[in-house]
């Protein structure tokens, strides 16, 4: 199913060379102030065709809103319609690979499922589709930093090269879209230059190269999620796992806490002279048993290389043939770049989610 | 919601320390014969008790089924009520936490969500609901089996100790259930045995480790997962961190893609003389586009220490008061241990859920 | 599916003449008071074996809380499990019925769908079911009493015998619970002894009678219901059409506006000297556009009579044999009547689901 | 929320004089030829500005497919995006309405959920967003045509006059749109007349009329809906209580049911020379036990008088002062008359839908 989220919902359709891609945001309450600029924006940093370590296919993606908002650009509690209309649409660049199955594409398994030849440009299976989880997250951002919630993705590696946990405190992290000011999505001068000389070294062998991005979310308050199945570290898990490329996801110190000590990793509770309760320490990555501490979230996401290279790679046709593929259409070295907006995206969306989940919850509570 | 799966659910209710816990399986076709025994087998390699690694609260465990069965032991397509009876409830041993939070748990957040002061035992965010959903998966993986899935989880790391790649070849996974057959659920003597010895050291210093378990599924056919949202990875992403103490969560070769190149990490595709095709690597772990490949389905999931320990530690009362807490309780020096069977069902019940749904898309295609 | 409602959900299980019947209600906030003894009344009302007009199987219906509610009868927001263990299962009754269909009831159409001959007193489709929906009924509807809401179901019509219009205002409706008080569930003397008699009348020619139930709610407060596809009427219809034997469902005047006029029909609204908007009518039963008006909200509801009867009925059996068929089991002369408090119940879980659900709404505007 | 349909999902978006309405059929699985034409053809027995006895609003109705067909109109499996650009929007018609409450509509309960006036054109709430529903079912009734399945709405009853049963056998139903070649949607020369002067004689004096549609649906196999809450006949009544102006639902013989005995409404099964099961009435309308018998499925539904008049009716302001309100905007005499081709277009929709999950179902039962 199209549909992601549960009191707020986006559905979307669309194909990445058809006439255009859209959706529907439905469960935002009505009075909310909308920002179209910010909108804008905030699509740019997915955008493609904006730097040369990103795909060089040209899109405006300027999204159209074709409901759900009044003159004065409030929300009314109506499902709001987004349509970006498809410009750069150049499905001949795929089609020599129409009959072959590119390695590491979902080609061959949806070839299986629906019965359908690998469609240009990957049809529905293309990143395209995420320009408009990114046109809902432009809607919710804003919203969001009202409520003194803010998302802060960057990258934490590139191919080999990796950011120390000594460089995190000197990251620049103050504004929301920081990490958009640098190349790499790496708020941090060296370390950004360290990465895009590692792309740039698989971009000339025309190769890809994977990627980590991290994430911090401020301002979460202490309640959001459930306990049981739709813990909110499960419902940030699943949001990241509909991300193209992604083959792995974590939550505080992660894959590192298996090698800890219960008495470490723990994070002690204290309490100050006028009775606040706080956490010594954040290893559980804000979330602990499925709710929100109130704590900084953080998680980080693993993305596999682009699967599409320059280099001949050997595959097989549609119909059981040997043959060599070369990568023609137009893609990014390394996919972890864009991924980086779309994380924002979809974090914004399991937040929004959540926080109007609470709403009820707690509404209920205090009667 | 306490609710998991689409076509096929599972609802959960009761409490750690209450009279008992249930659960309503809802969706299972009728005429799929259930195996009573082999199901009480299941249940009791999560149960407790049964070693000296493993909580020794002493709970046989027994399921009793309400409901949706025919008396020749075939489902009906009625939905199948599961309960088991607590029986070594000991909410005293709890008393003197009821009123401090314990750091690692849940009863901070709880309080602040529900207004309710920590529960003996955790109430419904400890791990002993996952009992019912091992009752659930004992009903499940016979049916599986028979259409020719096994499902094969095995410790891959406890504490320091880390299966190295090159044992892998060598572990003994044979049956769907060889695992359960070593302490550790590491099914290679020599490691198991080092991964005893780290578990020992922990114990007998009050503390408490984490651990990392892998888990492969063998014989899933092609086309199951959705493309976009519901991919097979981010239901098995979701179902993964509904498990209590579960941090991070990997596919195929996860965290280590990011270094790769795209030239490495793609899986090519090769037909062989009659024209079979197939994969020669499987760095995606079984699933490309969110779709199986009909390859092996490999992931890792990390799992933190116990947050209950002997040893004490600073927190803080529900009243604002700072305390130091001493862990009493009957608790799993390592989580993990018993996660291995939990991993195990709620991975049952995603692919049992999947199959369910491609029956539909598929007779819908071939009509 | 076997699961009723949104934000509150019941899920059910069980067979009618298997070990028992139980539900999952999800959903509820924590601090919600119950009351037992209220429960079990109200479970009374709908309980076979009290009168001679209902079914004599000897049920004493009492329902176990498994799970949910703290030691002082508060919820606590985990699930609340109850369950009715069958005490007089006399599937015996029914097993010359096993190879034949019975005529008007949901044997056929089972084996049809699940490949079953049909079973000992309808398995899954029987009303003993409903037993449960009363459950979950007898924890809401206390406290929708204290949110100032009660439904008042009575019965309309038994067989040809109708309640006239000028009647209504005489009726007994002062308590949520006067209706039971009337054999007939019709709470006005002289036209619950007409009922009667016309009950008695086909009783005693081993026939059955359908009828109408009337059901009003009072103190909805305005706003509750969704615009478009959930509509509060939607919901009501939906979940009157749930229950065994109904066959219509009609709100406000119903079909009567068919054959008005738009100048008769609309409900004027109208302004006192303190500015209080109020509305001089309610032939739209206290529901527009799908959303409550604040009024009375009123419909009906038609049911089939009873499709077991004594008479002997011509119908075939699984091998396709004709046969003669004589009812045996132990049967409601008149459905209707039990299934007023199934009604009731039905009505107070849509409530109360509309309810929960527009906190959240309210709270999201009034940020 | 603002989607129907579980396995097949319609969510709509767009407000009666905004830009345009649209929507995302998801769910229809691939290889489905769709018909152009014929989808044209089906939106304009539904579009206003087509006779003098439907709203003048002049509105083309040409739909946009933006996704989810390939070059050849097959559906791909992914969603369909739908889309109706608005043409004839003149909401300063409404103006003098927009700060008064117009009785019968949902402005004044809209104002109370949402915190928003009254709109132009009534907005989300206006039958505009019944367009899409019928785009989406002109895609689905080829599909159901080509399985067996056709769907035959015909007016019963405008205002008082109402179509006898001794019409019924002589009524034009040949073609699944026969209906439509009539002024009142009533298929008999003479009963379409005498409608027809009783919604001239309303509208004659600006006034409106309600009416009652009936519809038969054939060739719908047995076994479609769900035993207990989703039962096929609330599915039904679900979906027309979300068409605007609905008050009632009744399946087969409904409402008469309740003045029969059963020996005389139980449908008798017979069996002929060859073995071949049959029923010998059909009071139930096709469907026992929430499943579909195999038998014709029959219902009705009754329509309100449309709410806006040209008769001046008391009301009153937002800020509550008493008010006259004549209504101007363009409407219709009999809204019945379009609501024909809706609750075509929502059966198919649920016909659809209920199809779908059986094919799940019954593969699972065959394996």
């Amino acid at each position: 199913m199209n549909t992601f989220g549960e009191r707020l919902r986006l559905t979307t359709y669309g194909e990445s060379h058809g006439k255009g891609i859209g959706g529907v945001l439905d469960g935002l309450p009505s009075g909310i102030k909308i920002d179209r600029e910010w909108l804008q924006t905030f699509l740019n940093y997915r955008r493609p065709g904006s730097s040369s370590f990103v795909s060089p296919r040209n899109e405006s993606d300027l999204v159209e809103i074709l409901s759900g908002v009044d003159t004065q650009d409030y929300t009314t509690g109506a499902p709001i319609g987004l349509y970006i209309p498809n410009q750069d649409v150049r499905s001949e660049d795929y089609r020599s690979l129409s009959q072959a199955y590119r390695p590491g594409h979902a080609d061959y398994t949806y070839h299986l499922k629906y019965g359908l030849p690998p469609q240009a440009g990957g049809g529905r299976a293309s990143a395209r589709e995420t320009a408009i989880r990114c046109a809902a997250a432009g809607l919710l951002l804003p919203w969001l930093s009202r409520e003194g919630i803010t998302i802060h993705p960057y990258m934490q590696q590139v191919g080999s090269v990796q950011l120390p946990q000594q460089a995190v405190p000197h990251l620049d992290l103050t504004a929301w879209d920081s990490c958009y000011q640098y190349s790499m999505r790496c708020p941090h001068t060296e370390w950004n230059a360290a990465m895009q000389q590692e792309l740039l070294e698989a971009q000339r062998e025309g190769d890809s190269v994977g990627g980590v991005i991290a994430c911090m979310i401020r301002g979460v308050p202490a309640g959001l999620g459930s306990p049981l199945y739709h813990k909110l570290s499960a419902q940030l898990a699943y949001a990241m796992f509909s991300i193209p490329a992604v083959k792995g996801f974590a939550i505080g110190d992660g894959y590192a806490l298996a090698s800890q000590r219960g008495s470490a990793s723990n994070d002690a509770m204290q309490v100050d002279a006028s009775g606040n309760i706080s956490f010594a320490t954040n290893h559980s990555g804000g979330i602990t048993g499925g709710i929100s501490t109130g704590q900084e979230i953080f998680f980080t996401v693993a993305c596999k290389p682009t699967a599409t290279i320059a280099i001949p790679q050997t595959s097989c046709t549609t119909s059981g043939k040997a043959t060599i593929l070369e990568g023609k259409g137009r893609h990014d070295p390394c996919l972890a770049l864009r991924a980086t907006t779309v994380i924002h995206a979809m974090a914004s969306l399991v937040i929004a989610d959540a926080l109007l989940a609470r709403q009820d919850e707690i509404s209920a509570v205090n009667r």
